[in-house]
């Protein structure tokens, strides 16, 4: 029995290949379908099952807001204890977040700046990003999974020979800010956050590391007490002067991608040196680069006018 | 002038102190609020950001609905050329895979069954699970994060001196299905995915690799075929049964927690050795393992009623 | 200069006319496009304007579950007092709901049950349901509108003389149900609340109005009375026997499509009356009937298993 | 035997009100609990029921966005038939759906604007509105039912002895814009719509009653036609200088809350009159007035800044 090909159905992204065969007998006129082996039958299965996809909730983000995602380390309190991390900041773990974060802003798209302080990281994708098509799950997946895996993938140059001892886990969530106030307010909330966590971690850790007081004693002494009281502690008791802190303790880690001048060699021709020299030229290219400073008064935002402008 | 502690005040996760201070002027009393200093505005500043988070939206999933997370590799086609794996399966990526599965089962709550095939997993979360309150940026986050840290961490124990040149991406999505129905027939869709691709791949690679075919030669031999043509191909050309190749990439992988019996030595005291002995004990415990069986058809699921039970 | 018809430009959703006029003036080739007039533009800046339809959200209930939508009466204890209901219980307003909801499952599609008691109505919309392709929004409002606008409508019907002082106002929402327990519960959750608000409110009304008592200190013989308490003050001082009033006022309304039988006049032509004869014949029809009955109970949904089929 | 009451035991909305009964009985110390009666069961099973409650989503509107609430009659074209609506406007049915959105605006809160054309009315709510906290459900629920009692409510009022025939039905959905252009680009959107579809009207009525041309004819003369042909039959065939419509047919109607000044009849006492007088004063009020405006322009948002002010 000869098939001819009669083409291919292709139903719900299964493709059945269909072939045809007339057969006459006593001038009644037979058409067989090429019966689909065992194997085809599992192929029209799937197409079977394939209703449920559209179980699938749309989760597009509302257009023109500002999509934030931010993620924290998972039960990082205990991390951070079994891989003895320097209180009340351990830089190694600091740089390494911020490696993660330029590996996020890196590969993903439209992300116009994110900020970071112990173990959180906040992305802002911009307002216009048609990004996946802004799927919310899409946002948080990639962002949280990007910075897991570089996480592990860069810890051993940060931590040298301390090793990692198992697969940490961060969580993600994604918030969207309508105007732009609405943003600033939002970074702003995060760095007070910084402010208020490390200055009673830094006067904690005093009190416990060069004051000798117990974690109990030390958290005892802290009760009650005001910023101006925690400054004074540190400067009176510890000869600290908090704001000589380091800008990164205090004020967190924004990212921000930045013109930067670089001195190149370029090889290049001249009627003098037909043969080929090496000349230095100057080049500005974009770079994204970690600062340490205040973004909750108008001073960052009137340098970085980019950042919020009405085409980000 | 001397100030009395009053108590704190707490607001929107800020605490301020505060402390009173009551001073009587020519018979009228003045009550002073010990005026916070520079860092304390700071603070109060928190407070006055922190709306903010009324811009979170609830994204909890709806009761009593099977909660799935699949993800899927970013960019698998151009991270499994760069890294050389073997086509059509490459054994390695497949068994790391599957053990960071186990790692996101392990660490994570309430999950029932996962099934993972070529670059993608899927997690089903009970029913009744309250793991987060249900929220899905949760559910997606953590399962995501979980397995890529993983990938990266446990790479080397299957991967051996192969380097992973950067860390990889996955995302993730959330899909809730109502009914045991539903829920079957989402597994059958990947395991019917599972087939149909391996199949081709099977017969593409061996057109390929065995049979001295260019890449798009192999794809032209393939257009059109149905799987009982494919099966003959792999069979009369190549000596291959396709039924013969191993499950793990016919079938895919399905993690289920199962009852295993153990021999344990457990120290203890008779009377006739009242100094301790070993002896030999035999446990049931839960682990999970892998399995590589049809989940289409119902045997699998009158052999593990426990997945469906209404408990779950 | 004469324009030839190009065809219609169609963007989003606006049709514009194009006309192509060809010039060759020096050998070079001119194209006009007709260009449209000042209303042209208009017609314009609507595809201008309308990439604001990507704002609107997507709100598809989740497949395969039981999609209820429930109404209340807004500020319906103010419009019973200035209408003058009788309490506890307006059968004319009660019939009025019931006739309301009659339209509205009359109206609409895909409604299977509905139940109604005091100002409020639940209407349950079968799990396959793809009206409107699900659109919670589309469920709420065409209920809402329908009742509302039926209300109007029919009061006059059962009200007679009495006439409506301001048009109502009535508040709608959706909740999902995965399972037919889950349903059944929701609906026993609803009687339930009918049972106790009613018997609370027979006792209140017979000691105000049999009784003499104000409504406060009605209010305060009843407190801490348990259901017993009640029936008993019913009995023994108004021989009011509760489980004898009228099961509307217990139960609610079911509202359910069940199969008549009628009785109607056929015109036909027989051999013996060929000029035709009117002949009684019986048909069976659905028709939609209030019932008052228990619906906690097993019974009810042993008479009625079609309600909740599996291809409901 | 005696109880005292104990309290009232309130679990999920169910109070059951507790009695206890001490008995010492050889020794042993019995406390009773007041058995309840079968209804008190009932009670019981309520709070049993009330789980469902949980499966109620969120519904909650984004922050700081402008809510737009659309609704659109159903079936209308069917519905002005039957009621036979004078074509291509019908002023009686455009005043009714003013007078219905204008019973919206005054019963329902925190709308700063409507916009209606044919058998639309949109309604937007102020981006700070905290009205039943932003939930969409609500919004779209009471404005639409407000809007089809007040159909029905006012019909007489400007259809006068024309009955009618049966309760009509509207649609609604929600939609958010986040900022100030996105909002007025909706209205300009609407405008547009209104603009397009009245001229298309004017001239397919116009050739159908005065011209003599079936509808179809009248159809197939109008294709291809630009707005400016429109204009051009209008204007030779019937002389109708389209722009001298009315402005209510061509713009549409904006409902607007506007100071108006009033004189008013107060009565008052004065040393000349002190048994009362009255005086005429004048007052001025907020009204919610009707306009025939273009919207699309500036101008009028800079007649009306309040709409955009920051606190809207």
């Amino acid at each position: 029995m000869q098939y001819s090909y009669l083409g291919r159905l292709s139903r719900a992204g299964v493709q059945i290949d269909l072939f045809r065969c007339i057969r006459r007998t006593s001038g009644v006129k037979h058409i067989f379908l090429k019966v689909p082996s065992h194997t085809t039958c599992r192929a029209m299965a799937k197409s079977k099952f394939e209703y449920v996809r559209n179980f699938e909730a749309d989760d597009t983000c509302l257009q023109n807001c500002w999509v934030v995602v931010r993620l924290d380390g998972r039960n990082f309190h205990k991390f951070t204890d079994q891989h003895s991390f320097k209180k009340p900041n351990d830089e190694r773990a600091l740089h390494l977040m911020t490696k993660c974060a330029l590996t996020v802003m890196e590969e993903l798209s439209d992300i116009v700046i994110a900020y970071g302080q112990s173990d959180e990281y906040s992305f802002v994708f911009k307002k216009r990003s048609n990004w996946f098509k802004r799927r919310a799950s899409k946002f948080i997946s990639h962002v949280v999974s990007q910075f897991s895996s570089s996480f592990v993938f860069y810890w051993k140059d940060f931590f040298k020979d301390q090793s990692l001892l198992f697969p940490p886990g961060f969580d993600g969530r994604v918030v969207l800010y309508p105007s732009n106030q609405n943003l600033r307010d939002y970074l702003s909330w995060r760095q007070a956050d910084c402010h208020i966590n490390n200055l009673y971690n830094t006067t904690f850790w005093a009190l416990v590391q060069q004051g000798g007081l117990s974690n109990n004693e030390a958290e005892e002494r802290l009760k009650g007490t005001l910023a101006g009281d925690k400054n004074e502690i540190l400067f009176s008791e510890f000869n600290i002067n908090y704001n000589k802190e380091p800008a990164m303790f205090r004020k967190g880690t924004v990212l921000l991608g930045q013109k930067v001048e670089e001195a190149i060699d370029k090889q290049t021709t001249t009627p003098d040196a037909p043969e080929g020299i090496n000349v230095m030229v100057k080049r500005t290219r974009k770079k994204i680069l970690p600062l340490h400073v205040d973004v909750i008064g108008d001073g960052f935002w009137e340098e970085h006018l980019e950042i919020l402008a009405d085409n980000s």
